[in-house]
C-alpha cells in the first residue's frame, strides 16, 4: 500500500508541469525520439531529457530497445492507475449524495406531518 | 488555455502529497471540519490547514459558511477535469492502436505473397 502511495505522489508530481503535460500529449500520439520531442518546445534536449527523466521514474515513459535512438514510449498503464484513483473519490461522493437522499427520505417518511397542509 | 494548463498545475500538484490525497479520501465520503480532519492523521490542525490550503487553491476543497465551524467540502468538479485530461490521452492511444492494425491490415492486402505457401 505505501508502494502505492508513492507511485502515485511521483505520478501525480510529473503531470504537475505543462512541459512534462505536452510530452506525454505528444506521447500518446506515437512514440518520439528525444530529437523529436525537443522540436516543438524551441528546448534543448538536455532540458527535454530532464523531463523525460521525472516522467520515467515515474514509469509514464519507457525506452524501447530499438536502435540506437531509443525513441520513447507512454506507459498508458501508469495514466489508468492515477485515473482509477480520481473516479473512485469520484463514485464515493456521488454514493454519499445517494445516501443522503435515502436519509432525507427516510426523516420524511417518519414526519409526522408529512402529507398533511400546514 | 494558458489558464487551464496553470489550473491542471495546481490540481495535479495538490494531488502528489499522500497526505492531502487521504484528505481527499475523507472528504469524498462527505464535508468535515478542520479538527475532525486532523483526527485521524495524528497532525496538528496547523500541519492539516496547510494542507488544505494548498487543496482550496487548486480549488479542489471548498469550505462552505454554515456556522463557525467552516466544514471543508470537495469539489469534484475539479476532480473531472483531472480526470478528462487522463482520459483524453489514454483514448488518444487507443486510437492510435486502431489505426496501426488498420496500417497493418492495408500492408497484408497489398503484399503479393499473402496467402501463398512461403
Amino acid at each position: 500500500m505505501a508502494v502505492l502511495e508513492d507511485e502515485l505522489t511521483l505520478v501525480f508530481s510529473a503531470l504537475a508541469d505543462p512541459t512534462r503535460r505536452a510530452i506525454v500529449e505528444r506521447l500518446a500520439r506515437g512514440e518520439a525520439t528525444v530529437g523529436e520531442l525537443a522540436e516543438p518546445f524551441a528546448m534543448t534536449q538536455q532540458a527535454i531529457s530532464k523531463h523525460l527523466k521525472v516522467l520515467e521514474r515515474a514509469r509514464l515513459v519507457s525506452r524501447t530497445r530499438s536502435g540506437q535512438s531509443r525513441p520513447c514510449v507512454l506507459e498508458t498503464a501508469r495514466l489508468e492507475e492515477a485515473a482509477g484513483w480520481i473516479d473512485r473519490h469520484r463514485q464515493v461522493w456521488a454514493g454519499r449524495h445517494d445516501r443522503l437522499e435515502a436519509h432525507l427520505a427516510a426523516l420524511r417518511a417518519d414526519d409526522p406531518d408529512e402529507g398533511k397542509a400546514k
